[in-house]
């Protein structure tokens, strides 16, 4: 029985000025809204986490330039170039590793010089518009992605009851939509039985955390496991896919994704699973050739040590003193992928080849 | 300027019928010694990882049989044989992955089986001379582990503080002596300038937890990394060589060890860093062919999900109902590993050959 692929999860609304996101670092045990009423605010949900995922915080920058907007057309004297200028400015430099940050609030910057010397309150609306239209793509990007996505696997997965493992979360809380890697999941299970595995993803746990979350939310069964367990699923047979998304893809198609993605995708290699990347074109970044020159974001190791408890305080994982490294993403080479999954197309390998057709579409 | 490697870490003493056991579950916010006046408790401490590494939990068990002599000798009546019989039992299927364990147990069966008939008294004397011994034995394994790991590994690093990272724990929390993968960093460490990284080890943290915490305090210079960063590093030429210790290391030079272990050495192989296997001959098991043989244990999911808070209680780091797959282990194909280093040489790849010699020294 084929139904169609949707999603329960709210992760974030705008409304009158007021950018409300599900606070993501309170999930799953506090169902938490945090209301952004200046770009500063949304850009320190970004950096913090409080929205994550590639898609979601290029449409949470885009929304924070509105913000930002309606903020200062309320107050006199108001210039709003200056204040969108700073906005746009703080909003791009939250993190580094996405490319559709920076994107995102670039096509927001252009709406801004496009209307300048314009009436204030209309140049608002153009900007409402815009962010609205962004969203609607990256909804929209998600359900191709999927259909696409679904398509391409269950041509070569013969299980009954196939087993995707995913890492990370790249799902309807990290798009405006479905999610990228759990938009092919949902197409998938909406179309047949499906088994999906869910790293933990420490240290932050977008799997235990996020991708549980979503997937329970929705009446999906997902299994969790350690990150180190993957290796060993693979090497038992007991995965017949991995998929994830993307925050960067180089031109040549390597492709920056939440740290551990690389392992997962050696491994899924040497067992000859398909590894698939769901991402949208906003993703795709032709003017980073490959991944040595994509920023990797280095985050406090204290992100490691120490773990949040619900509803409040922190505990230690490790003694005193001790430090850590957290670099929170990890490059895998294009040669990996299997195939890199847009809403334009698919890129199977030579990526440099396939993504640079897809560019050219449309 | 060498000086001789050694630890201040005190795992385990035995005396007067009390095996007094570092608990390893409260580490490293809590030294709290867990003192052992049976075998059942014995046994109990290995299931619940109170006390954990291949080699330790032999020793443990070695004393379990011990203690469990002392407690029936003060009964009347006692029958000795039939205490041990069961005791053996319990002890050696309180884990199965470890070869050291049953290995252990039996050993000391044997001494129960040649005295029988003996004086209750001197047997008990017996058998404690044998865990002595076995002890006695883990100790100097450990140092010419470390001796000989050194020195191969001296001749490949170049760097002038090279890095070596190491998986879960396998140091003097996990041995009678100064550790097996340990032992190398250890006796490195002595000798020179070294870097350690630590995977922190999901899910029970052992590198977080009780390798940082054993190094800080022998005032070795460690700094954690969530699991899924290792193969970043190593992508990025920022580790010179990784040593782990082993469970079971099958005829072939398969090896069982902590899950994350087959991942690490798929990573480290892809950038051709040298993957080095520390531990004593008691871990090789000749009646395994390989390692689809050995047993790999099962824990229950819920430790995934649920974390032990320091002083007691846990949070859970998904939502409610979520299950989670747990193999504590994994295993590492033969001929991943660059090195089995064993206290009585080394073996290279093949390391069917290898090890088939190493077992015929002596």
């Amino acid at each position: 029985m084929e139904s169609s692929p949707a999603t329960s999860v709210v992760a974030w609304r705008y409304a009158g000025g007021v950018l409300s996101l599900l606070d993501q670092r309170l999930l799953p045990h506090e169902e938490v809204v945090l209301d952004c009423t200046t770009a500063l605010e949304t850009a320190e949900a970004i950096r913090s986490l409080a929205v994550r995922g590639a898609p979601l915080i290029g449409v949470a920058a885009a929304y924070g330039m509105c913000v930002e907007a309606r903020r200062v057309l309320g107050r006199v004297p108001a210039d709003l170039d200056v204040a969108l200028e700073a906005a746009a400015g703080r909003l791009a430099s939250a993190r580094p590793t996405a490319v559709n940050l920076g994107a995102a609030v670039e096509r927001m910057s252009r709406v801004v010089r496009a209307t300048a010397g314009g009436e204030p309150g209309e140049r608002v609306r153009r900007l409402e518009e815009e962010a609205d239209r962004l969203a609607a793509e990256d909804r929209a990007a998600c359900l191709e992605i999927g259909r696409l996505g679904a398509t391409w696997l269950r041509s070569r997965l013969a299980a009954p009851r196939p087993t995707v493992l995913t890492h990370c979360n790249a799902g309807a809380l990290a798009t405006a939509g479905i999610g990228t890697a759990l938009g092919v999941v949902r197409t998938l299970a909406a179309a047949g039985p499906l088994a999906v595995l869910a790293d933990e993803t420490r240290p932050f746990l977008q799997g235990a955390r996020l991708t549980a979350w979503e997937l329970a939310k929705d009446g999906l069964p997902v299994t969790l496991l350690p990150d180190v367990a993957a290796a060993a699923l693979l090497a038992q047979g007991r995965v017949d896919a991995v998929v994830v998304g993307a925050d960067r893809i180089a031109r040549n198609g390597d492709v920056a994704n939440k740290v551990g993605t690389y392992g997962l995708a050696l491994a899924a290699r040497a067992h000859g699973v398909p590894f698939v990347v769901a991402a949208p074109t906003t993703t795709l970044d032709p003017a980073t050739p490959d991944g040595a020159a994509i920023p990797i974001e280095m985050r406090d190791g204290a992100e490691v040590v120490d773990l949040p408890l619900p509803h409040g305080g922190r505990t230690s994982l490790a003694p005193p003193g001790i430090s850590a490294l957290y670099p929170a993403f990890d490059v895998t080479p294009a040669a990996l992928v299997s195939a890199i999954v847009t809403e334009r197309g698919i890129s199977e390998a030579p990526h440099a080849a396939g993504l640079s057709r897809l560019l050219a579409v449309r």
